[in-house]
């Protein structure tokens, strides 16, 4: 027997029984649904697979995507709207870095000293998560093979295989201060 | 079989065990109203829909309503006391920001630094919830649909029961630093 | 069935089980007499109403009272030593505070710093209860009507039974808030 | 049914079922002679009665005594050597303090602020336990009258009633730095 | 019954139970070689005896040795990636230590204060692991007598099975102390 502690999407401390292993990703998966999460966000953000990416189950993290009226796709957490960035390779004499999807948002002054990451001047920001190099792994994958939050039924079939990819808006590698300032103070109930 | 973690009115630390996940929202009731709290206050606060604000459960956060003999309405969590505010909707150039509710103190020296919200000045404060947006959840509501801690039909405001939590002691409170600004006080969410 | 953490006297971290809801209190004064304590010290200390003062149950906070050589009663609790200080009310034009009891000792280097509170000067408190206001709840009485600690039939002063807190082995005598600190310095065992 | 919760000597975090109180502390024996320990160092260090030192089982503390091959007789926890210190009793206008036996070591870097305690100039150091005053408790004494680590069959009879009493050199009550860092360096597995 | 707490590869934290004290490493062992850990890297790094090190099993930590494309071995532990450097023993007037070998990287500004230890300069870094001194210990060795996550028999160096977790991505080259920091910044999936 396993058991999992989760803070619920009203703050509370519960723990859920797994009856083994093998379904903890599945307890994992429907508890999140709710924006239930467990453990805390680790520096630099949870790192997957690049592969990973177009179909992740936000569901895990106990996040979800959705659409803000402008028709931007956010990520939501625990109360924080992340915005989708893909990052270039690096490819410099000190550093060789394949490219990255990274979602990110800018920090607040209630955000941890250890989450808070330095960008260009005094602008700080948060990762949530980072998909660069690896292999992927079905397991992180939305079951059915859509992206978690955005119903596989009514979704084109052009927006399943890569439904980040598109917009160049989105693609920004650089943060945008006053904006995401805006963002994150939609509450997307 | 979940369990859930709560810190008592007492202060002590305490696990209930719970039979199904839907229950659970019963059972914060339960021992809500007796003044047990689960998990941290949040940055920012709670925060809830709009609409869920006229008839919420306190209880759900450990809290009740209660009436001052001036004839204010505070609501008393963990040995503070908060005041409800409404604050006008925001429609500048940077941030469109619908009309909320907000329930807020200000802040203690003992209060922990990732609580305290700037105001104008050097004035800070806490706040416990904040009802903006979002779409109304009947699960958040008092059953019965009278508010938590306010019994609408048998008690009489004057000799209400609340046998765990004495009345307040103190019936001054500082005049309200009515300079609360707008912007800071909206919470980024 | 519900689960009560305690750091045990010797600094241990232990979880008891506990049948139903209303056997809490009782083992929490069962623990209690041995020194074990759930939860952390709120700051500001424990709230309780006044009426509660006379016979209130030290155990249910894991502290006992004893009685100094010569003759001052303090409440001893994880390993400070508190004194009883009578608070006159309040009735200023900013504030009305009915009389109180407080149970409080002068801070340590080593107290975190949400729970000192300033006096005049540099002095800092720790509070570790106050009664005020309110109205007295039964169930935090010494059962049998007698003080937690200081049984007032049998035990004749001198040779209590305490088996597990021998008397406090220093004898320092000191006017008020001098004193504070040399009575702190003793290791009441 | 209760449970105490360990970090073992791997540093993992580890819960035990304890069948009844009157057994926790076997438990506690058992497994803290595998250097698992329960809770945290209390600032100022564990307090224990004077007469408790002698025979004092610490493997209570997940500690335990080992003989240099210089032949000292230190205290193991948690990774670091602790020395024997035998203070004088206090007897001045402002305290009066009797005779105490203390484990101590200088302070390191990483010791959290809340244990670190001033010595004279800068240095600072950390205090694993002290027997002062109090009345001897037996539930603390090494089963079979030895002190733990020290096996009774070898021990020469003379060093049995105090091993840790003769010494002058290490009766020293100021700390040495020089020797403390060296002695703490070693991993006496 | 025994319960160990682990925070898994997704950050989660979860519980297992273990049947008996003796059955502990080997689910230490099967769930490490998810990358799931127990407790807090303690300060200095955990210690082990200098024999353990050729065939320690680093499962028991959560963490895997892997060879990079240019042939370096390096153990992967949450996130990070730690170099194996061999210390020469010290045989001065002020101290003496036999020699180590330590598994260490350059600090991050998000490590915990605790955790960092000061080299030469403003460099700091953090080790994972030191071996030095004691009497090997057969328990932690890995079981087979390979070295965990390098198999010696079946896997072919390139297509090793590795199915949690891919194979560095970035190739970064560079010399000793100066490429630590480039070589945590990939993400070795």
């Amino acid at each position: 027997m396993l058991h999992i502690e989760f803070i619920t999407d009203l703050g509370a401390r519960v723990t859920v029984d797994v009856e083994s292993a093998d379904k903890l990703l599945d307890i994992q998966r429907q508890y999140g649904r709710l924006g239930w999460t467990s453990g805390e966000l680790p520096s630099g953000g949870y790192q997957f697979p690049f592969d990973n990416e177009p179909d992740f189950d936000w569901a895990l993290l106990g996040a979800r995507k959705y659409t803000t009226p402008e028709g931007e796709e956010l990520v939501y957490h625990k109360g924080h709207a992340y915005r989708r960035r893909e990052l270039e390779p690096v490819d410099s004499r000190k550093m060789k870095l394949p490219a990255a999807v990274k979602y990110s948002r800018g920090a607040k002054n209630s955000d941890p000293e250890h989450v808070r990451e330095k960008a260009d001047g005094e602008f700080e920001y948060v990762t949530l998560a980072i998909f660069r190099g690896g292999r992927r792994q079905d397991r992180y994958a939305t079951p059915g093979g859509a992206s978690s939050g955005a119903p596989r039924t009514a979704a084109p079939a052009q927006a399943q295989p890569a439904p980040q990819r598109p917009r160049p808006a989105a693609a920004a590698v650089a943060p945008r201060p006053a904006a995401v300032g805006v963002v994150e103070e939609e509450t997307p109930f």
